[in-house]
């Protein structure tokens, strides 16, 4: 096993696309005046680097970039196209390598970086000012590549070949918990990667809910729409110990990972049959989301995307339930989707910027009746130059098994 | 489904046990001098709340601790036994509630709060002066109450209930990761949490790993002694497509997560049989395992027993393989498990602690060949008056299927 390369499904970021990473953040680094990003979270040393160490990536404003490795610096060097990577024993002795002693504005990952972990660089680079760098990052890594586009849509391959055997899942299924270890077994064996990972410090997610009936609309600390009861109230999200009963919808709203990226996606089940309100707001949230889709165009503000479409649900008969009702409303219609669930852009009433090609967002409008189920839509799509292109195949259609 | 309880496999947290809790973490605030502790972190929140949500929680000295709440507050109030429980849209609305024009010295968590955050805090309580919590937070929860303790006992069984099906499901897979997929459907079927937690912010694990041959011996980021392939570069850990073959050692370390609480345990098997050199590197291990359990008493300091097993390794066969070999070497011998995989205490060298009644750790010595492979066992621990009790129920032996 001298090269691990037949056993993973892909091997290492190629170089150029690394090159192509660093020059968009060097630029936006240059604009800001910044001498420089010092990076330290996984998901974003992953994404400059094509590895995932624990130890530190400085990417000067211009110039190549140093990787800096604390533990195995062979599998760094066999996965990382960089050309200069250093084994380092702590943190501290990467002062010894980089221009510490000259005053520099270096940008740092202030939402992720605990607050320990900068006081300790502070320390190390004393006369360096360390700067919020969070949004030249998610602005760097929200246009994905067509590399990554690639990734993507066998993303959303995979999650379809899954998606078209749910029906069958469900038959075998007594509880939302048996069905969604069948769901979670088959995205294993089809490479999801098993991690879903979030930017924001405070959230966790498992694969996503598999919620039946009132399960959907059952509250929720979770920042999604869809309610859900978990197994014990330490891990207080996804699939419970709830019989699936016929005649309810069963929301099914999942991310696949596939080589750190992930698409997500929501149908809505039913088993035997489901009554007719809950089929008109699941034609309703079909109408909606064809509404939100043909907005998803370059030039378009986010902000006027969500406030257009809020204008036709406030509307519309179903204002109350809409993204939830009463607390468990959420305020966005959409969210970026990429090597984390929740990047830029974000269809909401404050997100002020524009669509672009090569953003890639999940679409995912969903009602909500209190004590009684939830019904909707999710799709994960890439804003091209001409409109949306959609990276989770499978069709639309309420699914009665 | 006015009441979830049926759907979970328990319910809240009782009032006294929390009440226990805060009066353990206050008085170690007051012996610090420190006028209260403002949680944050899921995992701390759970533990002093019984609840997860995005908000936080004040601890002061002395005195109730009140939570707050900013999405669903019904939710809340349904988990946490805490009378003090509020709505708030935003962190900055707390101010408005707690004493944030008194001068007062307020303990955080200073390895796990982003440092945007931490910068936040500070503007809503300019009178207050944040310190690190960690120590006394790490102090606090590594002391397990009989409750936990009888959680982490059902993770065990649990747990041993899943090992008892891997030979047979051994038999039936061709490549890791289909190994992986059936173990950890055979984990959510008996309850797994699915969500593992570690505290360390960079680090991440999805069940651990399942590593054929020289897979185990393979270069790994993670802080741990067994090396892992995984799928990808952007996800490098657990089980790859590598095909299991016969007459190698399959060491498989697994972490089962139940209702909040983690307990760890590895075994060896093989398909077929095992070369005398792996069997007899196994059989030492064994023999380490009992040297190190045999030092699990209270009043005994973690480095010292930490030193004492590392000389028994200096002047035995395996010196260069004991724990990995190279740069994967890593130096522990064991790690607390909780609500965290990484707690205290942690058999190191420089970990000066004693061991007390009520700690739980993994005990895991390892040995690994490079390019052919690894060995070892790995048991969660209680520590009693008298020793240590096993939580980890099975046969220690080496499994050949």
């Amino acid at each position: 096993m001298r090269d691990a390369d037949g056993a993973m499904l892909f091997g290492p970021t190629p170089g150029e696309e690394l090159r192509a990473r660093r020059l968009r953040i060097q630029s936006l680094l240059q604009q800001a005046s910044l001498d420089g990003l010092l990076v330290l979270q996984p998901v974003d040393m992953f994404y400059w680097a094509g590895t995932v160490q624990i130890g530190a990536l400085f990417i000067p404003s211009a110039g190549e970039a140093e990787l800096f490795v604390q533990k195995n610096i062979d599998r760094a060097r066999k996965e990382s196209a960089l050309g200069a990577i250093r084994h380092i024993r702590s943190l501290s002795e990467m002062a010894e390598h980089l221009p510490a002693s000259r005053a520099s504005r270096i940008a740092v990952e202030m939402e992720v970086l605990p607050a320990a972990e900068l006081s300790r660089l502070k320390k190390y680079f004393p006369s360096w000012e360390f700067l919020d760098g969070e949004k030249l990052i998610r602005q760097a890594r929200q246009i994905k590549s067509p590399f990554e586009i690639d990734l993507m849509r066998e993303a959303g391959r995979r999650h379809a070949e899954v998606f078209a055997r749910i029906p069958e899942w469900i038959a075998d299924s007594t509880t939302e918990l048996e069905l969604s270890a069948r769901i979670e077994s088959g995205m294993r064996l089809r490479g999801h990667q098993g991690l879903i990972r979030l930017r924001r410090w405070n959230l966790e997610l498992y694969y996503g809910p598999v919620a039946s009936g009132p399960t959907a609309a059952y509250p929720s600390y979770f920042d999604g729409p869809v309610g859900t009861v978990g197994l014990s109230p330490a891990v207080p999200q996804g699939a419970s110990l709830r019989k699936i009963a016929p005649g309810e919808p069963l929301l099914i709203d999942l991310v696949f990972g596939y080589g750190g990226y992930h698409v997500d996606k929501s149908r809505t089940f039913a088993l035997g049959g489901l009554a007719r309100e809950f089929q008109e707001a699941f034609e309703y949230c079909l109408e909606l989301d064809r509404a939100i889709v043909s907005r998803l165009r370059p030039g378009r503000k986010c902000s006027e995307i969500y406030l257009e479409v809020m204008g036709l649900v406030e509307n519309g008969p179903y204002r109350e339930f809409f993204m939830g009702y009463g607390s468990n409303k959420v305020g966005f219609l959409g969210h970026g989707v990429g090597l984390e669930l929740d990047e830029w852009p974000v269809l909401a009433g404050r997100f002020e910027r524009v669509l672009e090609p090569g953003m890639t967002l999940a679409v995912e409008p969903k009602i909500f009746f209190p004590e009684r189920g939830g019904v909707g839509i999710e799709n994960t799509y890439l804003v091209t130059e001409d409109g949306a292109e959609r990276l989770t195949d499978f069709p639309d259609d309420l699914v009665i098994v």
